[in-house]
């Protein structure tokens, strides 16, 4: 029965897509539910109690719902809030932190830097995750604020973002790192650009695909997986299908226009949601 | 005893100081209170139902802290709900689109370009505005949502403001417009670029300025000003001094680094509130 729930992945707004691809791919049995916090987007630039508190809103709307397991897809809640988020959830939480630095260290020696929003780099979440698996390397840390709007306004390939990403990274690049972790949803979509910034020699870590891998072990180990489709022939699960739910809590009309720029599919089933209120939970429907 | 109110003033963040130096400087006798809603930052982006349970958010905290006329900063607020929100505030308020418009209006013969976030762009609301005062001037708008985080991150005399702003003021440049609206708080901060690039022959219109004149002859009209400073010889206001509170909704460090680099100094008395809450007002001290 438990084993059948969706699992729950809430991001501040369009950039956690890149992990809900991600978990896609790797778990085609499993339900998903969305919910891209488009209201109150971004978090990156915004405090500890504050993304907290949205963090907890987000957790306490998705476990309404049902479901049995909560990915933060956010960097930024993951690395700031994550404790609390579990708390309010009530299920078993994996943030996006320790995957993304455990994909790191598996493939670096002695350097690694990190790129995230302003609020993850203060938060040195990253740097302690990578430290607490591999003290002796070092960890270059790198926020690049713009990069979450270049990619929302469709300029990750632009001569603007590949200025900006020069000025960001010039001090990764003279640094000599082997290994960049991608520390926010959003950066995925400018990887040509950071790539060719950086060199083509530097491993880029994309956290989605890392935790994708941590929630299967999670799910295996507490035999929480959904059984697969008993029909043979039956149709392969497509992205944005019929068995995942879409919520956000502004403008689907934007969001729904995102996801298919980056998915190349629109969610078919997509709600305006309320999460916010201080005791109960508000849903518009 | 009601003149000796304060103005208050909101914005979606900072971009508002902008119009808060402008009302200082043509009303030195008034006291301010301004609120930025950087929890929820940016409003562009958001959608009118949103954008106006924000805006009405925000009017009734200032309303609850005793002000004598409201000032809606924010064009996209302006822009999408001031009835709403002039309801909520239950003191007159005043919109930066009307103000802006007249002022394109008194400026141009033919041809009048507004640029703005998508939320303004899509509302129509300065076309409506400029027909309605001149309904033979043709308003030529486009939107430039990247604008707001390159002000933000100090990114506003950069090349890649300068590709950015390029690519979206190409269409402008080409319809040879007199007079460009400068629609959203923040783009005054980048009034170079956007002069370099649509040519020092066409005038920009800083709705800021254009409000400050309004407020002005609202407050004579109602007999609403502030009496000047008794003592003579008093020294005189100056921006951000003890008479002038600033409230924001999140992350109060770096609204006062923003403050210092927009107006040179940094607000004297700022205090982190919340605005939100479905029946009453919640005000964290």
């Amino acid at each position: 029965m438990k084993n059948n729930l969706p699992i729950g992945i809430f991001d501040s707004g369009v950039g956690g897509l890149t992990v809900y691809r991600a978990l896609h791919r790797r778990l085609p049995d499993e339900r998903f539910l969305y919910l891209g916090d488009t209201a109150r987007v971004p978090y990156g630039t915004k405090s500890l109690s504050t993304v907290e508190r949205y963090g907890i809103e987000n957790a306490r709307f998705l476990s309404a719902q049902g479901i049995k397991m909560l990915v933060v897809a956010c960097n930024t809640a993951s690395a700031l809030a994550l404790p609390a988020i579990e708390r309010a959830a009530g299920v078993p939480t994996v943030g996006v932190i320790e995957s993304g630095a455990r994909a790191a260290v598996e493939a670096a020696h002695a350097k690694i830097g990190v790129i995230a929003t302003e609020a993850t780099v203060r938060s040195g979440a990253y740097r302690r995750a990578i430290k607490k698996l591999a003290p002796q390397i070092k960890v270059i840390e790198q926020a690049c604020p713009l990069f979450v709007s270049l990619a929302e306004e469709g300029y990750a390939d632009s001569d603007a973002a590949r200025l900006v990403a020069q000025d960001y990274l010039s001090g990764l690049r003279d640094e000599e790192t082997e290994t960049l972790v991608l520390g926010c949803t959003h950066y995925p979509v400018l990887r040509s650009v950071i790539s060719e910034v950086v060199g083509e020699g530097v491993r880029l870590i994309d956290s989605g695909e890392a935790v994708a891998t941590d929630v299967a072990a999670a799910l295996a180990e507490r035999g929480l997986q959904r059984a697969p489709a008993p029909q043979k022939g039956a149709r392969p699960r497509q992205l944005c299908d019929d068995l995942d739910h879409f919520y956000v809590t502004d403008a689907a009309e934007r969001f729904s226009r995102i996801a298919e720029m980056f998915l190349g599919r629109a969610p078919r089933r997509l709600e305006a949601v309320e999460v916010w209120g201080h005791d109960e939970l508000n849903v518009r429907r």
